[in-house]
């Protein structure tokens, strides 16, 4: 059995930034990867034609210093998502082009969701994301559901309809199961829902050259060794004296561990003594969302010669949000479009012959009847995936931040947790990730030189 | 590695049944319990008096056919519950006496419960419990939680209140943690909300004499050597051949496989191949709910001589829900009371001693003086044991039902599902654990003497 100053379960942005924090502090690590893979939530992919593609997160933007310092750092470089031409919505039927900020809806209900917007944002506002549970009335915004509050607050069904269509494409989970209080911390921790939503000046803007599975890809690599592929984690014991990690194959003696897993998947981990009961009751309580994500490869852009920007949201199909994703020389069209909420739960079951149906149906819908021939088109279900078990991220239902959230990222004894669900910064995003796997780090760099007596015998790994 | 013909997680109520149903049918089982007794949710103890009390489940009522032939077969008996005299409800700093059926509210909120019930009742007689997701207006029942559902039907804040109070003596959670639909599918699932809550003619009317422990412990007992305690289950392998489980310590292979434990634990069993995303959803969205629950013995049974029933329901202290539960011949007074949800989450984090002080704080407001000197107080937190993670049972909040709910007994391959949960008649009862034990062991038995080869080659084990 090996041993190591701190071992960190999970190969994804959060455990790799924390064993690269780690490191850097002089601190042996251990990091323990499930799959034959790193990257986590993020996954590289080529068309056929060998243009990048990612099958999961991809976009950054404004705010998420933590992960544009990080991939600068990397010597990784990013370019700006297409954002010129109309954008499409649909509604009741109706394909509606629209170039201003008005997402083709009509007049009156522009103003109603301008209306709800404005209370929502100005809602957020009041969260304390660093302890929503201490927001003023927490107690009451955490009891409703987002859909509950849109109900109560609006009687005009398109604005309505909107915020429905809306939040699965943030959450990919539908109005009424996350509550009030979720969806205004998690609008205030991007720093807006105009922020989170936006493309050019949000949180779509930009793309990583090559793409997003470079930057675990790089610190993987720094990190040499260290990281182990293929390492099922199954069981986390820890006592007086340090903490053992049995994974399928092995086990790692450490002074502490940083879980850099979804909270869904934390939970199914065994601890030895076993949590407490309000820690295995919040994992209990924070589902991941439903996803399927495609990239479909064109031979040109096409849309762009209709003066299209390739966005389109619809009330109407269940394939209802999709961007450009071309490369930046446009050297071929790509579009990215995903199943969410409850279209990837009843898409689940299809084969995939009838997703592929589903998706250009669409397409040809958005953009006629040259969307029905891509050249290729790629699907990622994470709900498929064992371990991940859900994109975006995990959320709160109604109740669950007021009795819960205190346990998200208090460690107990030798463990700590990390992973985007713990950051109040971009939570449930990259950003938020990396940042997330740096705190759990700097909480042990801050207990001083003494992690556990094993960590003392045992020096440094190289 | 032994070889049987079906494998039994779990030895509680569901798991021994479904273990019971088999061998009468000439199968081989393989029962295998993590903890070293049999038994889950029911839990037998003693006060220091040699009084037997239960720490899990304790009572049975009337349309319980399942539970209640079960204890004649076993060659045990039940007694009526203590329930003259009169009950006492705190509303408002006011302790009030009534002895009908108006909860000792006062008539203007009488009649706002009244209508709310009546209501509820309408409501969930729409239900088709056999398949929720095909109940009419399913989708708009679900949609809701039953807090949101409340607050848009009244204006009455005690009959708010009130509901608010009686949900989590029925589900260890609070009102906005579970959708409409699973409220109205939970109450019809047990006759009507009027024979859950109710004591003479309701799911409170009975006791087994010596503990409903019993009801396990004899069915184990029946079982021999097929019941395995102290086997922590991991991983449950299944091909075209048959079924592995790894347990901690060895391996079992059997034709099929019946997981028997509550939802939030059957999620955290590693399956190969990885299941299906919903059913993988599904037990993401189903958390247990909190309670701890308390025996109080006394001297005597000293509140009868004031004339009261010893039922206490409290809208002002935490400690809210309380039942006479001295042994039937009045030998002791005991007194049976919880602290449940939100409560209980609370009070999961205070010493023992803490805890003691308010619910004893609690009985000496309801009772007197004499409540503050017990001889002998138990407790049973069932949040913080490793193999239950919550009682009374999984809840599914709002959207889960017609989301996830298809998922939650239907068979993947050779694994079947059994536990409260799964049960359609007195869902989340002991009655309905037995059931759904039963239905899975008819499952595999409809499906005819081939349950796999392995069974084939190993025949039987005696």
């Amino acid at each position: 059995m090996s041993n190591v100053d701190v071992i960190v379960v999970g190969a994804g942005l959060a455990g790799l930034a924390a064993a690269r924090a780690l490191v850097a502090a002089g601190r042996t690590v251990s990091v323990l990867e499930a799959r034959d893979r790193v990257g986590g939530r993020t996954l590289g992919a080529e068309l056929s034609n060998g243009v990048p593609v990612e099958l999961g997160g991809q976009w950054v933007g404004p705010t998420q210093d933590a992960v544009i310092e990080l991939i600068a750092e990397l010597g990784l470089t990013s370019f700006p998502s297409y954002d010129d031409g109309a954008a499409i919505t649909v509604v009741d039927g109706e394909l509606i082009r629209y170039t201003d900020l008005s997402f083709g809806l009509r007049p009156e209900s522009i103003a109603e969701v301008g209306r709800l917007w404005a209370e929502l944002e100005t809602l957020a506002a009041t969260v304390r994301t660093a302890a929503p549970w201490h927001t003023d009335n927490a107690e009451e915004l955490d009891r409703q559901t987002l859909d509950g509050w849109l109900v109560a607050n609006t009687a005009d069904e398109v604005a309505c309809g909107f915020f429905r269509l809306l939040v699965p494409t943030l959450f990919s989970a539908e109005s009424p199961e996350l509550s009030l209080l979720h969806f205004l911390f998690y609008i205030k921790s991007g720093t807006s829902l105009a922020t989170l939503v936006a493309t050019t000046g949000g949180a779509q803007e930009s793309r990583v050259s090559g793409g997003t599975h470079q930057i675990c890809e790089r610190m993987a690599a720094d990190l040499g060794a260290a990281v182990r592929l293929n390492c099922v984690v199954r069981t986390i014991r820890q006592d007086e004296h340090g903490v053992v990690v049995d994974f399928e194959g092995g086990s790692v003696a450490a002074g502490r561990v940083i879980v850099a897993i979804p909270p869904t998947l934390a939970g199914r981990i065994r601890y030895v003594p076993a949590l407490p009961a309000l820690r295995d009751s919040l994992t209990q309580q924070m589902p991941a969302g439903s996803v399927i994500k495609f990239q479909i490869g064109y031979e040109t852009p096409f849309w762009r010669d209709q003066g299209l920007s390739g966005f389109v949201l619809s009330m109407d199909d269940p394939f209802n949000v999709v961007f450009d994703n071309s490369p930046p020389d446009g050297s071929c069209g790509v579009l990215v479009g995903f199943l969410e909420g409850a279209h990837a739960r009843t898409a689940s079951t299809m084969s995939a012959a009838q997703r592929r149906e589903r998706v250009l149906s669409a397409l040809v819908k958005y953009f006629g009847r040259q969307a029905a021939q891509p050249f290729d088109l790629l699907e990622q279900d994470w709900n498929a995936e064992e371990f991940t078990r859900g994109c975006y991220g995990g959320r709160l239902a109604a109740g669950a931040w007021t009795s819960y959230g205190r346990e998200l990222a208090a460690p107990v004894d030798r463990i700590h947790w990390a992973g985007a669900e713990t950051s109040d910064i971009w939570n449930g995003y990259m950003d938020g990730a990396i940042r997330s796997g740096r705190r759990a780090a700097a909480e042990i760099l801050a207990d001083g030189a003494a992690p556990g007596p094993r960590s003392h015998v045992n020096g440094r790994r190289s």
